[in-house]
């Protein structure tokens, strides 16, 4: 079989995976509503402050009666934030008035504390002469009802969940999660934590790419293992799509005798090859039950690889998410690379050079963990020279 | 009362909250570990590779065997990944070998199986020659065991968790995060969703506070409301102190009549007193049963900007999180500012400039969820130019 190319089999992933881009909405306590996406624009329901209010402590007067300082007023009353109290200053005299209270009737001015001297509960004295208007927070100054408060897509932070709460909304509507299961496969993993005997290996894959999906905006619905038992895997997969909009597998897609994967998938109409990387060469795709999957190489290393390659970005995009930005970088060493095959090899990004980590070798899961970038080395690219740009992707 | 500066609040709160930079250990399922703090150094319990194993599907042959080629060999059984299989190559024969398997005895090059031609089940003819070690991933080449995998302090991504899984860990020791308590005052106050009276305004301080010590590495321990009452102020506070290593209360702070966390506090040794710093300017300070509660002013503004200007950076150092960058930036207009007072404004970054959001209205909450930095205007700053640089921090 001719080996695709990377562009071509992540047109073809793009494609599969198009219908996850139609997202429902999903009404979330605030509290629970950090780190999701709006699903619509919102609107403010109320005036925002909701009524004119003090923005001191002080005296609510009409500024016609302080016109010339020092003079003494009488005190009719206390309006408390949130308690009753006069509703309205008489002409020539003063109510007080705490921070964030209504500001009565026929008041246009707050005196702060600070600029009086007070007499006794009746009384004050103000010493200095306020303007119209001076620490009155009139109603809707900071937002009117109906101003777009949040706008669809935005990324809810923090202050957003503030300016929702403060408008007087207990819930918000945010975009619903992909919802992707992982199924990984190989006669030979075990639990981690378990004993090994000789050719087993501890499974990784599945802890790994649930935790690339959380990381970009999906929902994982389950971690599965599945035997290479044809059966077992059928049965896990159909499961797992019943419950996901993608499912993802590792392991059982090369040119081994127990492919299980592909010896289950080829046979509903799923598409397996190389593709013309390293690492991450077989690739598969299949739909179950209408439910697209993405088959990817069981090395721990490919696997991941192929998530970030092929799936991580359109996974974010229907997340609600921005793609992980690509940069340019200066190499630090020369290096060589494998005629016809685009390399993705791991390195460290310092400034504006990276060092690659390790090798090129597929198992080189520590050099993965340690990396923070992936070298994306052109698939016509046999050598490059100290000094040379090259195109890294975060990892 | 003499203002303190927010230079000087800022090294006392940084003083009361230093028990909190001791943290305990915490061990987590690697599941949960995503975004949290390594505590210590993890070395590897094993060699990774754990065994000599194959890099391909092919045979496994000693390189004296195919000297010249096209050369047949017999072929001794199936080694597969995880399955038992001839455990020795004989010399001038082959053993069928599937990615990931052992390497049998007497083999020192894996022939993939795209350069063979396959004879019947019991022979293969090999086309191409191979060195020894070709496709041959020895034990302990991507680490050996002992080697340190992360180190303390490591923020864990899915690369880190990756990396743990492959060793064979379920669970690994984070950093504690600290245990806040947020208590909001003011008999305002009432619960988003419902139905206000004249007077009364949604308690967006809770979830707001929440929000932000969630987003900084903090676990929130419980948001609580408080009446104007001492003795309701009394009952949550302490009950908070009881379960947490830190309370943060908004509201009851400043100068009116009516100040429930000081009047409370005061006699308990608490310090409350104006810093010089707009908005923000009423702050306290206590210890309530040995925990250190930070008191902020109750509007909504003013207590975001306190967090971040007080308490942010202080937490994240707690949970292992760095600092949050503060940049210089250009203003997009003149500014004036308050004598005497370090002005926090909000404003919008965009390249290298800044424009302000609306005025320096401590009441403007939508301002605050539109801006994307605060805007740091020096104390003794009167009037800034458009084009002045400023510090600008990121909310």
């Amino acid at each position: 079989m001719s080996a695709a190319s990377v562009e071509d089999h992540a047109a073809h992933v793009r494609r599969l995976l198009d219908p996850l881009k139609t997202r429902t909405a999903e009404s979330v306590l605030l509290s629970d509503a950090l780190g999701r996406v709006a699903y619509a624009d919102v609107a403010s329901p109320v005036d925002l402050p909701l009524f004119r209010n003090s923005q001191m402590d002080g005296y609510a007067v009409h500024s016609s009666a302080i016109t010339t300082v020092p003079v003494t007023l009488e005190v009719a009353g206390t309006v408390a934030a949130g308690a009753t109290g006069p509703s309205a200053v008489q002409p020539g005299t003063s109510v007080k008035i705490m921070t964030g209270a209504p500001v009565p009737e026929g008041a246009d001015t707050i005196v702060p504390v600070e600029h009086t001297t007070a007499g006794d509960e009746h009384s004050v004295t103000i010493e200095v002469s306020r303007q119209p208007g001076d620490y009155i927070r009139e109603q809707g100054s900071d937002v009117i009802a109906g101003t777009t408060l949040i706008h669809a897509g935005q990324l809810l932070e923090p202050r957003h969940i503030a300016v929702l709460a403060a408008v007087g909304l207990s819930h918000t509507q945010v975009r619903s999660r992909p919802r992707v299961a992982v199924i990984t496969t190989g006669a030979e993993l075990v639990e981690a934590g378990s004993s090994l005997r000789l050719g087993q290996i501890f499974d990784s894959n599945g802890i790994a790419l649930a935790s690339h999906l959380r990381s970009n905006g999906a929902e994982v619905t389950g971690v599965h293992r599945s035997s290479d038992e044809p059966a077992d895997f059928y049965r896990i997969v159909t499961a797992a799509a019943a419950e996901s909009e993608l499912v993802i597998t590792s392991g059982g897609v090369s040119m081994g005798d127990f492919e299980v994967v592909k010896d289950v998938l080829l046979p509903l109409g799923g598409q397996f090859g190389p593709v013309r990387m390293q690492p991450g060469g077989p690739q598969g795709t299949a739909v179950v039950d209408g439910v697209p999957v993405l088959n990817f190489p069981g090395n721990p290393v490919s696997t991941v690889v192929s998530f970030l390659v092929f799936a991580r970005d359109v996974l974010r995009e229907a997340a609600g998410l921005p793609p992980v930005p690509t940069r340019v970088a200066k190499l630090a060493a020369d290096v060589t690379s494998v005629a016809g095959k685009r390399q993705f090899l791991r390195g460290k990004l310092e400034g504006e050079t990276v060092t690659l980590i390790a090798g090129a070798g597929s198992h080189l899961v520590a050099a993965m963990a340690w990396a923070d970038v992936l070298v994306d080395v052109p698939v016509e690219v046999t050598e490059m020279t100290a000094g040379s740009e090259v195109t890294v992707v975060p990892l």
